[in-house]
């Protein structure tokens, strides 16, 4: 067994639904540690067990380099999504069948958070400082993950130059994408308020759906912008519509949707609250924005050729920069230094049978290695 | 105390929240068989009590008059609406104070079945053919209420001249408005399926929300008409939109809303049916229309003149022929014969502490008795 194959199953074999403590991270830092990694551990969350408040583990490693030396840094995750039901052999028992291993987490991520490990190992020291970032919080409310482990850098003088996110960006073939950005996401709440009443005397009622139906007629007809070079146009979909305390023959007093925008650079949440709100205010209702994420891209350069010419060396594959999919915790990451995604192949993240090609594990390793060496190189 | 007084206190002393059976339909019939009336009662409905199928109970009875003469009939209802809390007095224990009558159907419609039994004892039984026509379903769903005595009276071949309706039609005086007319009344469930997904991948998916919002659109600024000489303008009305099955992040595979329509006789319940259900299908969606009544109309003549007069000698009002409000039983016995309705004042009805004012008992027992008189004279 290769030590990345052997890597990846001693992560995959301690049971680590969202949010992730204890065993998983036990794992990690047994690995790290022989490494030269400096490790810190800490959780955030005293809520009960199903809260938005529980405990959540997160671990900050650090291995430096020269004084003056570039810093280059791994971030990801250890938690993974509930398995469900119907998997051939158990979620929590990393199995090999065939090319394949299968296990919950095999692609996203500690499949490639396996690579990493096994690839600073081939990494010397003196090359430069090497940090990873993972937390035990991303797949849940990510509140006490990610953005806690920025906090954390910060207090402690931590500043990486790059940072490199291991989600399984990688479509068909392993190399085929990387992320270069991601869109911003916000949800916005509307609410029209009106006056009750019986349907046979609407003089007397003030029926609120009216207005949101102009209010969402206006905003589906929307056009936020034409796309930009690395993003597609930003998209609004309303995505809830309701009324309330329903009766029989009644006007209802309350209307209200729910509308998500998935956002390019060239909004900001902050923005696009104040838009909609003030096209809610128009239309006699309000608008309440929970912003989940802002927009990041790192623009072809540097950091996205030095990804390019490790995966080519290794796949002959040219990775497609891309910034489509859903959120990740480099909205977080952002803030911090130029960061790019780039790992496994994503076909069964989150479903069933999650498993990885037992040689991408191989292929990624000697990947991140030759990144990590060309960004401290820089 | 007078003999109308007492007739509704009996009425009111028997609980019979709706559906109404046994003890109150009892009482009637004591009222009824004395002054000469043939009274059949007969049950529908086995259903579990608060099922649409619960039983029911409807009174006829007629006193016929010679062969030949005129058939007037008066319709009403013994089932009342549920108290609800707070009531001085209790409910079911009719109870004088100072110069009101309180208890739940003083006015609605216990009080003015009294009058009209008060009434009929002062109509020679030589002056023509009068009926009861007495429901115990009027406030429910009404399935197996007046529509059965109606089939009940086809098949005994009785076939009212006039049919008067013991609905509270008066506002702040007895005798200030009666009901020439209803408008109808139909419910459209509207509908449009879509295809699920996820908000980050729009183009996977097919978002039924717009869609449903642009038949919204077009609904609400539909002008149905102008109004008649009779009737104000049709109104419809959108009383409730919904998502089911939401889930966070999600693009609904269906959108629906609810509209209720109240028309005048520019339409039937079919042609509105037709013509929503083409807007519908326009914006990709579905309509599901329950009619709940066609609107009934019967135009000022000589029924509406002999209640006038009644009124007119009894108070010097003048009452307003009226097509407002809500439904009522008129829309079945629309296909009987002219129908108007006219009754007590309906500012307590469905109340708590309903109440009826002592001497409108009398006023509307001698109003009651001229209409009798008159109707059957034409
Ligand atoms: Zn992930
Ligand atoms: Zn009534």
């Amino acid at each position: 067994m290769t030590q990345v194959l052997d890597l990846a199953k001693r992560l995959l074999a301690a049971p680590s639904v969202t949010p992730a403590t204890g065993p998983v991270f036990d794992a990690m830092e047994a690995m790290l540690a022989p490494l030269g990694f400096e490790v810190t551990r800490f959780r955030r969350g005293d809520g009960e067990p199903g809260s938005p408040e529980e405990a959540v583990e997160n671990l900050f490693a650090i291995r430096r380099g020269p004084e003056g030396s570039r810093h280059f840094a791994f971030a990801g995750h250890l938690d993974v999504v509930p398995p469900g039901d119907g998997w051939t052999s158990a979620p929590f028992e990393p199995e090999e069948r065939g090319e394949l291993l299968y296990g919950r987490g095999a692609v996203d991520m500690k499949g490639s958070i396996a690579c990493m490990v096994d690839a600073v190992a081939n990494v010397p020291a003196d090359a430069g400082t090497i940090s990873f970032i993972i937390t035990g919080d991303e797949e849940g409310p990510a509140l006490h993950g990610t953005r806690a482990l920025i906090d954390f850098m910060k207090a402690e003088g931590h500043q990486p130059d790059l940072c490199l996110v291991g989600e399984p960006t990688s479509v068909n073939r392993l190399g085929d994408m990387m992320k270069i950005g991601r869109r911003g996401s916000v949800n916005i709440w509307l609410e029209v308020e009106g006056a009750q009443g019986h349907v046979a005397y609407p003089h007397l009622a003030d029926n609120p759906i009216p207005k949101l139906v102009a209010m969402l007629a206006e905003l589906d007809a929307l056009v936020l912008d034409e796309g930009t070079d690395w993003f597609q146009p930003s998209n609004l979909e309303i995505t809830e519509i309701d009324t309330p305390n329903r009766a029989h023959n009644v006007i209802p007093a309350k209307a209200k949707a729910r509308i998500s925008i998935r956002f390019n650079d060239c909004h900001s949440g902050a923005s696009l609250s104040e838009k909609i709100g003030a096209i809610a205010q128009k239309h006699g209702g309000q608008a309440l924005p929970i912003i989940s994420g802002e927009p990041f891209l790192t623009p072809p350069g540097e950091f996205s050729d030095i990804i390019a010419s490790a995966v080519k060396a290794e796949t002959g594959l040219d990775p497609e920069p891309s910034t489509t999919g859903g959120t990740s915790d480099a909205r977080f990451l952002r803030a911090v230094c130029p960061v790019i995604e780039f790992g496994l192949c994503n076909a069964t993240m989150h479903k069933r049978d999650e498993a990885v090609a037992i040689e991408d594990l191989s292929t990624l390793s000697r990947i991140y290695a030759a990144i990590a060496k060309d960004a401290l190189a820089l």
